[in-house]
């Protein structure tokens, strides 16, 4: 890095406060072999997916039903002792790291499907479920739950950090697919928020404001969402391109007139080389568009003939086609081990991910600019995008020993949300805030709405149990 | 009405504060010309086109940029003293009735469009700008913006109510459509919320909580929102039915099929003669559904067939099509004039709005029995409905100065939001909370949300000075 970041961009210091012997005690007798203190069982909980380390959590507790959550929390806060919910442990971000000390709830044991409305394109679960456990619950309804960030996400951990991923482009993100919550606050009490039906104008959104909220403002306890009809007709496809910038360009076009492409993904050359070796595919190592459309037979035809033209223009191949559902299946699983087969490529590194989120007509400045930055700095990293909503993921593949490799691909890091605040977007399209990001924030909204947030905090969690020290420093 | 109402459902008394001449000086010495205390200027901003009456607020400042909003909201608060922003003045539920008496802060000078993006689909424009302004300045661009609430009305006061209307079922409401805001907060601070990344993870979603807030926690002075590209086609048809329960057992089966159909608006039979009457049309006086399909042509076409099928198995006529902008124009005006044609249909009468929205199976089972109540009431109504959105309005036709007839017209509201409710639906789908469903709020959310909204105010307005008396009493 050229210049030392400013102070707001250093990571806080953690210092977690010792748990009272008291509320341990107090736990062990409310919830018995549901509560745990064993190392191996802390440890779990207290790591993500993510690049920082923190202590574990002194206890964790599972829940199984709303009032264990809300026993739990009332507990916690009698002893002012912070609570962090875990879900699928697949966050990136620090997000369930006990940061300030602390106990882990972890809802996993709570993930039934609570009610199936598929007349009204609606389903009510508890946070735990997963969306893959989601989308096999509700297979013979004829509806899906589209929002795929990749990892097998827990729904409670998806509306928490405001998740997307490849679908979004066609049915939007968490913000849009969550209808109602029930969640329980700081002082243990339960609210509903929303109802099922599709709008709403009743008072202060609160569904929207839990919704990527990261736990610090409540804990979910049940979630309902929106399904879709099973697309009558569905094609992947793969196109290849002279350069990311052909690809890039496609994709911009494709957007601004309105094509309503389920999934666009853009994968560069080299991540496509580590996805060929991981997952045993043959695919063409070059900058590659990897591209789902969903509609009736003739609407599918006339997107993918749309898109077809726009990309040869740009010189790219002709499509390649995965008709069938395993051939999909099997594609769309390697994008979604990109990540791991970058991991894997460079054994007992860690990944440091980029999340930017750009308007659409800036995505081949932000793109090419940092591509070129992280060519030239010699660290090795991945490139994977859900490009159609402008949002992309560099993962620069560190080893975690060596402070001057972490040092430059924060520098990175620093250069591409610079740049793509410049150009009118966001440092996080999906991950979150968590640990990682809390001075880009404050970079991107300026203290007066960083401000807002503190106060709706101190509002909602006076003794700043809910997961402190996330999103802001308080 | 059988029962009583419930204490919380009684319209508060209004005690409006006088405002101290000091704060009318102070007024007069930074706005000159753009501060008036003419009774005609203060009764145009303190009424709107609901049914509620309060005493006028005490002057009217015409803000000319952010820094006068700014300024305003300063010299008031150092007061103690309410501002209350006016857009358009067409809101339905009292949102800017100056119920605790105060300064009404008209945003209408501030209606210039700031920055076209048309490479991105947004566009950023201040408050006063009305939607069909907005539609006009960017009507070179091959774009639209689609959230059309039949009133010329304010993008500030669409924002800040979360309105919508007939596009919402394909486009969602100003909750989905609103990217970004600029706002000055109670202090009278200038805040910036969201980016024009079409999606983002960056902490508290506070452009979704001041959406709706309906000017009690902020004052909207940049607004940017999504367009759209002008669909290639684009096609209206009405179909006239046998009953409204045919009518609406067509739309619940062609949003459960996910046909992407762009405005599916109900008429009833007695509306529509009022309209015919109004707008000196001649449509077939039976209950029918008014529907517009966007696409390429061979989407609109397969979108129309697909419906044209369910409807005739509901026993719907041939569709007869508009297929000319004029024509369409002429339909869809008719449409929004229904309003006006019905409360012309009782010289003198007020029309009492109702705005139950249920999840869409319920349409039916919620609809048919509030007409067979408001029929057995004998109080004559118009009934018109975005009913893809599970989302209709009937208007009592009453005689303001008859007590009886507005206790009547207001028992049969309270009846449709009590069943809306029980079927899992909300009180408001786009009118907003006001004045008048303040205790409706109470019963969808329970006292637990409602507390929470209550804590997030104080928060952010702690001398409560930003529209006070709205969504729910402190």
């Amino acid at each position: 890095m050229n210049a030392p970041a400013a102070a707001h961009h250093l990571l806080p210091e953690f210092h977690p406060q010792p748990v009272p012997q008291a509320l341990l005690d107090a736990l062990a007798a409310r919830f018995g072999a549901q509560c745990s203190t064993a190392l191996a069982v802390r440890e779990q909980h207290g790591r993500d997916e993510g690049s920082i380390q923190a202590p574990p959590p002194a206890a964790v507790v599972f829940a199984e039903n709303t009032q264990d959550v809300a026993d739990a929390i009332r507990l916690a806060g009698a002893h002012g002792v912070p609570v962090i919910p875990y879900g699928a442990g697949s966050s990136l971000e620090g997000h369930l790291l006990a940061v300030q000390g602390g106990i882990s709830i972890d809802v996993g044991r709570m993930n039934r499907v609570l009610s199936v409305n598929a007349d009204d394109l609606t389903v009510t679960v508890q946070p735990g479920i997963t969306r893959k456990q989601l989308n096999e619950a509700i297979k013979d309804t004829g509806l899906f739950f589209p929002i795929d960030p990749g990892a097998d996400a827990s729904i409670g951990g998806m509306a928490a950090t405001r998740a997307s991923g490849t679908n979004a482009v066609r049915y939007g993100t968490m913000r849009e697919n969550v209808l109602a919550l029930e969640a329980v606050t700081a002082s243990g009490e339960v609210i509903h928020t929303g109802t099922r039906a599709k709008k709403s104008a009743a008072g202060y959104d609160l569904t929207r404001l839990l919704v990527g909220s990261e736990g610090t403002l409540g804990i979910m306890t049940e979630i309902t969402v929106r399904l879709y009809p099973l697309p009558e007709a569905v094609s992947a496809a793969i196109c290849s391109f002279p350069s990311i910038e052909a690809a890039v360009r496609t994709v911009i076009q494709t957007i601004q007139l309105g094509v309503p492409i389920a999934r666009v993904e853009l994968i560069d050359a080299n991540t496509v080389r580590m996805v060929n070796a991981h997952s045993k595919l043959t695919l063409r190592e070059e900058p590659m568009l990897l591209m789902e459309f969903h509609g009736t037979p003739a609407g599918v035809q006339e997107q993918a003939e749309t898109v077809q033209e726009l990309a040869g223009e740009q010189g790219g191949n002709a499509f390649e086609w995965a008709t069938t559902p395993e051939e999909r299946t099997r594609l769309w699983t390697a994008r979604h081990n990109a990540y791991f087969a970058a991991v894997q490529s460079r054994p007992g590194c860690r990944a440091i991910s980029t999340d930017t989120c750009v308007p659409i007509s800036r995505l081949a400045d932000c793109l090419l600019d940092s591509v070129a930055e992280a060519d030239a700095s010699g660290i090795p990293y991945f490139l994977v995008g859900h490009v159609g909503d402008g949002n992309f993921h560099f993962g620069y593949l560190i080893d975690p020993n060596d402070a001057q490799e972490r040092e430059k691909a924060e520098a990175l890091n620093h250069q591409l949300v610079a740049r793509a605040l410049r150009l009118g977007g966001t440092c996080t399209g999906e991950h979150g805030v968590g640990i990682h990001k809390m001075g880009f924030l404050l970079d991107e909204t300026g203290a007066g709405a960083v401000e807002m947030m503190r106060a709706i905090k101190r509002a909602l969690d006076p003794q700043n149990i809910l997961n402190p020290g996330k999103i802001f420093a308080l």
